[in-house]
Formats: C-alpha cells, sequence, structure tokens
C-alpha cells in the first residue's frame, strides 16, 4: 500500500505540483493508499452555481445532464464544473480506512458520512446515475470517492433523516460565519435571503442581532418574499434584483433610514450583485460573499470606484465545527427544521 | 449643462442599467454635466496585473502596446482591460469643475491632481501617446478625464515630487490596509514582498508588528530578496515561487517554526497563489488579496478543500485618509522616499 500526502497531492495528474483543487486532472482510481478513506457514494450535492449552469447548458434535459456530469467526472477524475470552478459535497458509507488513519479518528468502516470538502477535489468515479433532483440541485448515484487525510467529514446524526442532515451541511459554513459576523444591535442585509443558506443566515443574523438589530432579506421574487415574512426571522424582505446597483441601494437605503447595512451577506448564485452588496453597506461596514459566482476584481475595483471603505470577506466554506454547529439549529428551531424537511429534501 | 448621477450612471453606454465600472461602454465626451470635474491628463499607470497582460499580448513592442491602449479606450471609453478587468490611475490638472460642485470642495481649475478611483470607470479620451515606461507600468499621453462627483482624488503636494506623489498614491491603499491589519507581535508574511506595493506592507507591517513581531518578505527572485534585506524591514526574504503550494507552505514553516502565518498580505500580480498564501497561515489567521490576479473560488474552495479556517480579505485599494496616509510615509521614512525616488519614477 502505497504512502500518500495529507494533502492528496499524491493523486494530481495535471499539471504537477499543485494540489488537488487546482488541478486540472486527478487520479481517481478506487484503491486507498495508506491515510485515505475509501467512500461509497450515494448522492451528489452539486453546488448551486455550478449545477444552474449545467441545467441551463443541457436545457433542462435530464439526459443532457447525465451526460455532462459524466464528462467532468471522466474528465478530471472528479466533478469540478470547469465553467464555474466549483464543486460540491457527496453523501455514502465508509468503505475502507488506511491503516495509518484507522484508530486514530473516529470513523469505522459502515458510518455514513457526509465530505465537507468540495467535490472539485475529490476523487471521485461514477458508476451509475441512479436520480436527478432538478430542483434540489442533487443527484444519486453509484459510484465511489476517496477523502484526504485533511478532509473534512460529518458523521450523519441518528437523530435526523439523512438528506435533511446533507442539505444543511451543505451549507454548514453559512450560519458559522453569520454567527462570528453579527453583533447585538447590527443591521443586516441578507442578498439572496429566499434561497438555503440566505435562509440560515437570515435565522442566524436575527438570533445575534437580537431585538435592536434589524435583519432585511433580499430577493427578487415575490414568493421568496412572501416565504422570509412567513418564518418571521427577517424584519423586511424586500422585493429588488441585486443585480440592478442602484435598485439594490435605493431599496436598502429606505429600509434603513438612509443609514445602509452594518452587514451584508451575499447568498445569491448568480453574477454582478457585487456592487449592489457594496452600495448597501455603511462605510466601514462588512460584507461577507458567500456567492460563487462573485468576481473578486468586480468586488475589489468596485468598493474603489464609489470611495467605498468596506471589509469585503470572500465566504470561506469551512469554520471549526461547522457542521456541529449547523445540525444544532435544526435541534433548537422547529420551524427551521420543518423548513429543510419539506423544502430541500 | 445637465445633471449628472452621483456614481457617474449618467454616462454609461451599455448595458444600461449598471455602474460605470460594470460597464461594457461608457461615454467619453469631453463636455461635463454640472457635478463632473474635467481633467487635463499628463500620464495613466496602468494597474500592474493588467500592464503585464498588454505587454505580454504586444510581445514587448512599444507601437504594439499604443495600439492595445488605443483600442482599448476607443472601444469602451475608458481604460479598462478587457482581459484581467482592471484599470490603475490618472494624473494630470484640473481644467473646469461643474457649478454643483465648483466652491463646495477644496479643488480650483489648475490644481494638480491624481485620480484615486480606477480607469476602469474614468471616462478618458486619447489625443496622443507621449511616452511609454514598460518598466514603470506607466505611460504618458495628451488627452482628457472626467471625475464623477463621488470620484476619489488626491491634490499633488508642494515637497514631493508629482512622479514620486504618483507612484505611492497608486498603491496607496496597500500601507493604509495593513496599518489596520497587523497587531504587535504579529508574525506577518508579504507574499510578493519585492514590488512597490509589497515593499510598502512590509515597511508598514514592521511598524505595527514592532520588535516581538516578525515580517517574512516572499519573493521568487534573488534581486528581490537581496532589496528586502537590504531595506532591512522584513526580518526574513524567502526566495520562493508562491504558485508552488507546497513549498511555500514548507518555506513558511521552517521560517515560523511551523507556526505559520497571523497575517498574509499577497501582492503579487501573477495567477495561482491563492493556495501558497491559505498553507502559510495559521487557524484563524488573516489573508489580505491585494493581486487583482485573485480568483475568487480558487481562495473559497482552497480554504475549505484544506479545512483551513482562515478569513480571507478582498483588497480594497480604498482605505478612509489613505492618501494622506501614503503621503505621510514618504515624509517619515528618507529610506523609502529615496526608495521611491530610484526605483519607481
Amino acid at each position: 500500500m502505497k504512502n500518500g500526502s495529507p494533502y492528496g497531492t499524491h493523486r494530481v495528474i495535471e499539471p504537477q505540483g499543485v494540489l488537488p483543487q487546482g488541478a486540472w486532472k486527478i487520479d481517481n482510481t478506487m484503491e486507498i493508499c495508506d491515510n485515505e478513506i475509501l467512500v461509497d457514494v450515494a448522492a451528489l450535492n452539486i453546488d448551486a452555481a455550478s449545477f444552474t449552469q449545467i441545467k441551463k447548458e443541457a436545457g433542462g434535459d435530464p439526459a443532457q445532464i447525465e451526460a455532462i456530469v459524466r464528462g467532468i467526472v471522466e474528465q478530471r477524475g472528479k466533478h469540478h464544473n470547469p465553467a464555474t470552478g466549483s464543486g460540491g459535497m457527496l453523501i455514502g458509507r465508509v468503505a475502507a480506512i488506511g491503516p495509518k488513519l484507522a484508530g486514530r479518528i473516529d470513523l469505522r468502516a459502515g458510518d455514513r458520512i457526509a465530505t465537507l470538502v468540495s467535490l472539485s477535489l475529490t476523487p471521485l468515479k461514477i458508476d451509475s446515475i441512479k436520480k436527478i433532483h432538478l430542483d434540489k440541485d442533487q443527484i444519486e448515484i453509484e459510484g465511489q470517492a476517496i477523502l484526504f487525510e485533511t478532509g473534512l467529514y460529518a458523521k450523519l446524526p441518528d437523530d435526523i433523516p439523512e438528506k435533511v442532515a446533507l442539505a444543511i451541511l451543505d451549507v454548514a459554513g453559512a450560519p458559522a460565519q453569520t454567527a462570528r459576523l453579527v453583533r447585538p444591535g447590527d443591521t443586516v442585509v441578507v442578498v439572496g435571503g429566499g434561497g438555503k443558506s440566505g435562509t440560515l443566515c437570515i435565522y442566524e443574523a436575527k438570533k445575534r442581532a437580537g431585538p435592536a438589530g434589524r435583519v432585511i432579506g433580499v430577493s427578487p421574487f415575490a414568493k421568496d418574499c412572501e416565504r422570509m415574512r412567513e418564518l418571521g426571522w427577517a424584519d423586511h424582505a424586500l422585493q429588488v434584483d441585486a443585480t440592478d446597483a442602484v435598485a439594490m441601494m435605493e431599496a436598502a437605503g429606505a429600509a434603513t433610514g438612509g443609514r445602509m447595512a452594518d452587514v451584508v451577506i451575499n447568498c445569491v448564485n448568480i453574477p454582478n450583485t457585487e456592487m449592489g452588496s457594496i452600495l448597501s453597506t455603511r462605510d466601514l461596514g462588512k460584507i461577507y460573499f458567500f456567492s460563487m459566482a462573485t468576481s473578486f476584481t468586480a468586488a475589489a475595483l468596485g468598493a474603489e470606484g464609489v470611495g467605498k471603505d468596506v471589509e469585503m470577506i470572500v465566504g470561506n466554506g469551512y469554520a471549526r465545527d461547522h457542521a456541529l454547529y449547523a445540525l444544532s439549529l435544526l435541534r433548537e428551531s422547529p420551524r427551521l427544521r420543518r423548513l429543510f424537511e419539506t423544502l430541500y429534501v
């Protein structure tokens, strides 16, 4: 049995000298090294930006989606969408643990886990595609994957249905980062507040901002705004298109009496919402970009261009104990759990 | 005389409904609105990533560079490089001030100013190109430009030669942001520490980190490392290629006794240095990406992929009073001033 690097560099085929995420192609041979974990995969949860792009390219046709997904994995050895640069996560059962790890970690063969590292760096083989859930960004498959020594995972809990746990683990970074960002009394704007991660951010922001704070959800869709109002965690639901920077600024200004937001959390998965986010933030405020459609230069030059002294943070899907935190939210709020059970599974 | 929007949206030609920075093409007619400033341009300071790309495309030939620069401005009404998405800044003399602004701001016709907003949103007309400074990312021209009501500028000081002031104002955000980021005792890694903004970050980081702190400059070039050592502000100069993430991690680990950096400041202008920066940062540390070659998804997915709980910040070229701050550094340090007078003018 071969020795593997903790970061999986031994699997990189091309270009040489990079890590698996940066590689165009990685080795998806399903024989483990001494520090790898072999997983029998049950489902892929594709990153929303990636799945939207694939659906569009396929014209919504499931057979075409299957061909694109299989094509990506055959070409690259991983589900790393070349158009969006993003991946997703997977759920499965531990099939084998390398001897260097066995006994040193809290996993055994047979455990059900979700990977908390991106599919964009995870060696993957698809044997068959069983079902494509067009509206949930999920694909049920038969296949196998490899987890590296530094690869994060969550053991799936007994008290939460697997698919509900998977749905929240996919965006586990969102509430954990929101918890760090928002202070009592803050005015928080969540762009894309009607989506899955947006809903979690609104829930967590309201908890942290408290009674003196104000949480404002933004979506271009009436249905999303209605749901935000029904759930009751947002103080305002603004129906506005965040790609229209001027409209966004005016709506945020009206909702905050011209004060603008202390914190803007961007959870949309469409391009060109950087400037709308910047113009909705007060001077010296913070913007957290979870959206994988964020353009670095649009954000950097956008803020400079309008002379906004704001701190713009690249969303990190990982934060210490984020899986624990996300799952605990489902235990804490029956309403949130019901939402996940009905809408995201 | 027409009324203008404070953000310059009245100049947008296509697509409609966006701000000038996001527009493909803006109106560079040199007749001002009531809240605009007309500037007679003397020199363009092209963003380093953009100038590097243009030089490469032109094969280093000045005539070709001129053709590319003129082509961009003719097509877009601004010097907004479509390949890199970035711009630069300009220096010139105030030719006229719209009546809505005149008397309300500290400018008069005839004042020499530098614009502190990006060329990627500044209406520009080039009459002639006088000189291209290949090694300084500068182009002397005759032409005119428009500054919007929210557009930032700095009046050029009397005690500092114009070109020296321009050279430091171009990267004024770097020392101002470093001053906010670095705390006494911090270990700071400056990737690209041999360049212009990198040198300022090292200088400022050493000042802030103090005697208990440690500042480590990184460059792939022996010459840069030598200069860092001669200037004496960096405690270590590491000659390593930051695109080699594994080499970067090992070098930073060796220089910090495995502790890694509290703060990493990325000032390079080449792609694929995100992961090297991430792996050089300690858990819960911060990374400040000034490099316009930064990929948002590479940073976001990179940190998640290796399970690094770090805060990654999008470099904002603007911070309150950053021009004042940058110019004061030249008064504070004769060595820094000498460096700018000899190397960057």
